[in-house]
C-alpha cells in the first residue's frame, strides 16, 4: 500500500474565550487535517496542530513520504527527523518544553495515525485492534472546565456564558455533566489567585460529591504556593496537574502534597522521563499522541509508565473528531490508562470535520468507533468551510497571551506567577 | 479472523554437549511448536520452550484462546495471566530469575508471534512491517562459541569436535566464521577458572583482530572476580555479559570495569528494569521475545531502553527456524538494536521444523524473510519426526546440571563459583 498523495489542509473553527495561565483562547482555533491516499485509493486521516511553522513542516514532510509503504513508519520517522532537523516550534508553551525530538514527534504523529487508519481499513478492523485490541468498549472523558468570559469582547455572549467565580464554575460543570454525562471534572486554573481556585474546587466538591476532581494551573504557582494549595485540597483532588514549572520543582511539591501530581508540561518527550522518574516528580503522565509521536509510540510510553508505576491519563488541546477518534482507539487499547481522559470536544460545540454519527458521548464516555480504521469519515463540505475560515480568520498561530493583552495590556504569562 | 484451533506440538532435536555454568547441554533440546489456525484457514506459527511444566501451561492456554480474534492480544494476555496464575516455572535458571510476570510473558509470546504471522499473511506483508517496518535488510548475528566435549559420552565425536582450551575455542570460532560469515564472536564462559577464559578471549582477540568479542560466564563470578576479569580484558570486549549474580552485584561491577555490562539474567522482566536503571547495573539489555512477552512487548522494552540510554542486543536459547524468523523480524524493525544478536542456530546444524530456503546466513546476517508473515513454512514431515523424537528421547525438561553430574558427580551449578 504505497502512499500516492498526501493532502494537508489547515482549518479554523470558533473557540470560546477560555482563560488559562497563558492568556485567553482566541476566537479561532487552528488544526491541520492530513489525508494520506494510497495507490489502491484508500484514504487515512490524521489531525495535528495548525500553527503556521508546524504546518509548514507538515507540508514539507508530506512530500517526502509519497512513495513509501504505509507500514514503513520507521523510515517515515527518519525522513521527518531529517527534515525537521533542529527546528523547535512550540509557541504557546502550554504543552511544556519544546525539544527537537518533540518537534519531530509532533509532525510524525499525524501521518502515523493516518497510516494506521489505512491499515485498519485494509484489514477491516478498527485501529484499536492494531494496538492490541480493546480492553474497554468506551473511553471515559472528563468535563474540562475553564474560567471564561461570557463571550469574546465585542461579540454576543456564547451559550456557555461567563465563569469567573465559584458559582460560574459550578454552573458550567452542571451544564457539561448534563449534556455529556461526564463522571469526573477538571478545572483549568492558573487564572485567578490560588485561594480563589481553591474555593472553586471546594465548591465543585460540594456540588458534585464523590466525583473525581482535578485542577491544572499550568505551572502558574511557585513550589511554596503549590504545596500550600495541595495541602489545602487534601481529600478533594484525584490529582493535581502541573502546579509548578520544571521537574525539580514538581519533585519538591510531589514529596510534600497528599495527592499525585500529573503532567503534560514537565514530561513531554522521552528525554524528560529519566530525570522525572529518578526524582519522583510525577505520579500521572498525561499522554498525548499528538506530541508523543503517534499511537504506537504512545503505547511504548504507556508500557514504560506501567513498568515504572506511573499512572496514565490523557491530555487534550482544542481538537476535532479525527483526534477524538484516535485518542479513543489508543485509550481503549491501553490497559493502564485508567483515568478519564481530557477533551476539549464540548467547547467545539458540534463543529467538526468528520461526518456526524460515529462519535458520541454516553455517560461521559466515547464508545470505540466500530468501523474499520479510525471509524470516522471526512465531511468534505465541513472541511472546505473550515479551510475557508482558516484563510479569512486572520489567526495563523495560537497566541493566547497577545490576544489577552489586547484587553489587559499589563498581562504577562509569567510562570510561576503566584 | 477468529482462532478456530491451536495445535501445540513438543519437539526434540539433537544438541551437542555444550558446556556452561549450569552443566552441559543434554543430547536432546526441546521446543514447543504452536500453530494457530483461523476460521479463514490461515495458520500462524510460534515457537517456545519445551519444558514439561511450561508445555502444560501452553496447552492449557491454547484452549482458552480459541474463539478470540487474532488482534485481541490484550484479551489473550489477560486470559493467559489468569491461567498461569502464580505458577513460576524456570528450571535451569540460565535466563535469570523466574517471576510470575515472566511466566505469563513466556507462555503468551508464542501465541502473539503466531497471531502476528497470521496478520502479516492476511495483509500480505512480512511481520517486520507490523512492527514499524525494516530499518535494516539483514540482521547480523554473532558466532556463539561454547566450550564443549568432543561428543556426548558414549557417542562418536560430533563434527564440531572438542573445545576445552584456547586453541579449541579459536578453532571453533574459525569454523563458525567460515561457515556463517559471522562478524562478531561471543564465548559462553563460566565453565573454567576465570584465568583460562581470559586467555581464551585474548587468543580470540589475537586470532580475529578487530572483531567484536563478548564473554558470558552466566553469573559464575563474584563481584571481585568480575572486576578483576573486566579490567584484565580492557580493550578486548565489546561487552561483558552477566559476570555476577543480581542487580546490586552487577551495579558494583559496572562501576569498576571499563566495558558495558550486558544481561539476560538480572533484568528479565519489567519489574527488574527500575532497580537496574536506578543503580546503573547494565549498559546493554539482551532482549528475548520468548520471555519478554512476544514481539510487540519487546518493542516496548526496546523503546524504554532507548529512552534510558541502554543499548540492545538479543539473547538466544537453543531454537529452531520459527524463532530465528521472529527474532530477525523484530531486530530488523528495531532502530536501536545495533549489536549483533545471539543465536544457537549453528548448533542445530540444519535440523529444523521449517522448510529450508527462507532463512539463510550471508556474511553473518540473516536477510529478513520476504514472504508474508514470518515468511517461514512448517515442514510437516520434520515436525512429525521431531515430535517422535520428543516422545522417545526421554528428556522432558532441560536440566544441564543433572546431566553433568552423571559424569562429574561432584559438580554443582553454584553461582558465583569463582
Amino acid at each position: 500500500m504505497i502512499i500516492r498523495e498526501i493532502r494537508v489542509t489547515p482549518v479554523a473553527f470558533r473557540d470560546p474565550p477560555l482563560l488559562n495561565a497563558a492568556g485567553v483562547h482566541e476566537p479561532w482555533a487552528l488544526r491541520t487535517i492530513v489525508e494520506v491516499v494510497t495507490d489502491e485509493g484508500l484514504t487515512g486521516l490524521g489531525e495535528t496542530y495548525g500553527d503556521l511553522e508546524h504546518l509548514g513542516k507538515v507540508r514539507e514532510c508530506a512530500q517526502a513520504l509519497v512513495g513509501l509503504d504505509v507500514h514503513a513508519v520507521n523510515t517515515m520517522y527518519a525522513r521527518i527527523g531529517a527534515i525537521v532537523g533542529d527546528v523547535v516550534t512550540d509557541l504557546h508553551g502550554l504543552t511544556g518544553a519544546a525539544t527537537k525530538e518533540k518537534s519531530v514527534d509532533r509532525v510524525f504523529a499525524a501521518f502515523e495515525v493516518a497510516c494506521l487508519d489505512i491499515r485498519g481499513k485494509a484489514a477491516g478492523v478498527p485501529v484499536v485492534d492494531l494496538l492490541g485490541g480493546r480492553v474497554r468498549d468506551a473511553v471515559p472523558y472528563s468535563a474540562y472546565l475553564f474560567y471564561k468570559w461570557a463571550g469574546h469582547p465585542g461579540e454576543e455572549p456564547d451559550r456557555f456564558g461567563a465563569a469567573l467565580d465559584e458559582a460560574g464554575v459550578v454552573e458550567q460543570a452542571a451544564l457539561l455533566v448534563k449534556e455529556y454525562g461526564f463522571k469526573s471534572i477538571k478545572l483549568k486554573g492558573g487564572v485567578f489567585p490560588p485561594d480563589q481556585e481553591i474555593a472553586a474546587i471546594k465548591a465543585l466538591h460540594e456540588a458534585f460529591p464523590g466525583v473525581p476532581l482535578r485542577l491544572d494551573p499550568n505551572a502558574a504557582w511557585s513550589v511554596e504556593t503549590s504545596i500550600r494549595v495541595g495541602r489545602e485540597l487534601e481529600g478533594t483532588l484525584q490529582y493535581l496537574e502541573d502546579p509548578t514549572p520544571g521537574i525539580p520543582g514538581m519533585s519538591e511539591v510531589a514529596a510534600a502534597v497528599p495527592m499525585p501530581l500529573a503532567t503534560n508540561m514537565c514530561v513531554v518527550t522521552p528525554e524528560h522521563l529519566p530525570p522525572a522518574i529518578a526524582s519522583r516528580a510525577i505520579g500521572v503522565l498525561l499522554l498525548d499522541h499528538h506530541y508523543w509521536g503517534g499511537l504506537v509510540r504512545s503505547s511504548h510510553v504507556a508500557a514504560l509508565c506501567d513498568t515504572f508505576g506511573l499512572s496514565l491519563s490523557m491530555h487534550s488541546n482544542s481538537h476535532l473528531g479525527i483526534s477524538l477518534a484516535a485518542m479513543t482507539h489508543l485509550a481503549a487499547a491501553t490497559p493502564n490508562l485508567t483515568f478519564a481522559c481530557d477533551t476539549h470536544t464540548p467547547w467545539q460545540d458540534g463543529q467538526d470535520v468528520v461526518v456526524p454519527g460515529s462519535l458520541r458521548f454516553t455517560d461521559g464516555a466515547v464508545p470505540v468507533p466500530a468501523g474499520p480504521g479510525l471509524g470516522v469519515e471526512l465531511d468534505r463540505d465541513a472541511l472546505a468551510r473550515m479551510h475557508e475560515q482558516y484563510q479569512t480568520c486572520g489567526v495563523v498561530a495560537r497566541d493566547d497571551t497577545t490576544y489577552m493583552q489586547r484587553f489587559e495590556p499589563g498581562f504577562t504569562a509569567k510562570r510561576a506567577r503566584w
